[in-house]
């Protein structure tokens, strides 16, 4: 099993659930975050800067500056890790600065509580 | 070591945290998430569709509604994984879909700020 | 690679944040969590209990009480683990309780979204 990390825009929140469910994955969850890559830029400042707006273009010279986005934690089995990693792919590439990272983490083990069941039973 | 994250109802928090206190496991982090299992549904809505109502039907019947839930953290030494699990278990099971997920993560070292000791003697 | 987090004090994440840009580590994530260590006392309780209030005093004495923590999640190179546990201990380091944790996790593989880019180049 694989803890699946995405870090994407706020407002792709829905499409990528979206996503996810279609492709049969309706086990997970979200959480705010603030965070920024190298690259971690807001849309509309990119825009805002590229029609040449001072103050998007000063915004965007701010070093270690925080966007709020969305966490999404995902528990898949091994063999499910590169679908759903192309699923949230797919579902947040704009092509722009700030579309996201995802990142695939090694678990031990699950437990669902209600039943005690472990491993991949756990999360089917 | 082992990074132990248990998903559980809102509402079972201060029960959760009484039975860690009580196992002298007194060290941990916790956030709000929003999350859905396969089975991740509000003790009220079921009662609800039990009960006939409608409504609480409709929503039973929603894909990939997400629940406010609450996500612990829990970092342990390896030999105690077994009964954090256990503990965390006993204080959510209800039989009832939502009682939650528990997932034990390996850990490559931890650091106590204050002193710069590792390891385990960081969390003890 | 490797995930850190880092579980700080609210009122040290910009002195942090400052201190890692100024390494040259400016992708980041964070996110509000309430937690507690052995010895997770926020400073204003201990100044007062130190100062007499008996108000402070009965604070201190509580068991498993929860205080608002910030949690900083930085994805690096395995030879830039050091530098950044360094950093965080350094800008964190007061040598009272509740200095805080950082907690360092292997990791499989990271995507950056927008090119596809996997391990160390979705991070550089």
């Amino acid at each position: 099993m694989k803890e699946v990390i995405a870090v994407v825009r706020m407002n792709m929140m829905n499409r990528t659930k979206a996503a996810l469910n279609e492709a049969g994955i309706d086990a997970f969850f979200a959480h705010e975050a603030q965070g920024r890559g190298k690259g971690f830029i807001s849309a509309s400042v990119l825009e805002g800067a590229e029609s040449g707006y001072e103050e998007a273009a000063a915004v965007l010279g701010e070093k270690g500056k925080l966007y709020p986005k969305r966490m999404l934690t995902i528990v898949v089995p091994d063999e499910q890790v590169d679908e759903v990693v192309e699923v949230i792919s797919a579902a947040n590439r704009t092509g722009k600065p700030g579309d996201g990272k995802i990142f695939v983490l090694p678990m031990g083990d699950a437990v669902r509580v209600r039943t005690g069941e472990k491993g991949k039973k756990s999360i089917s």
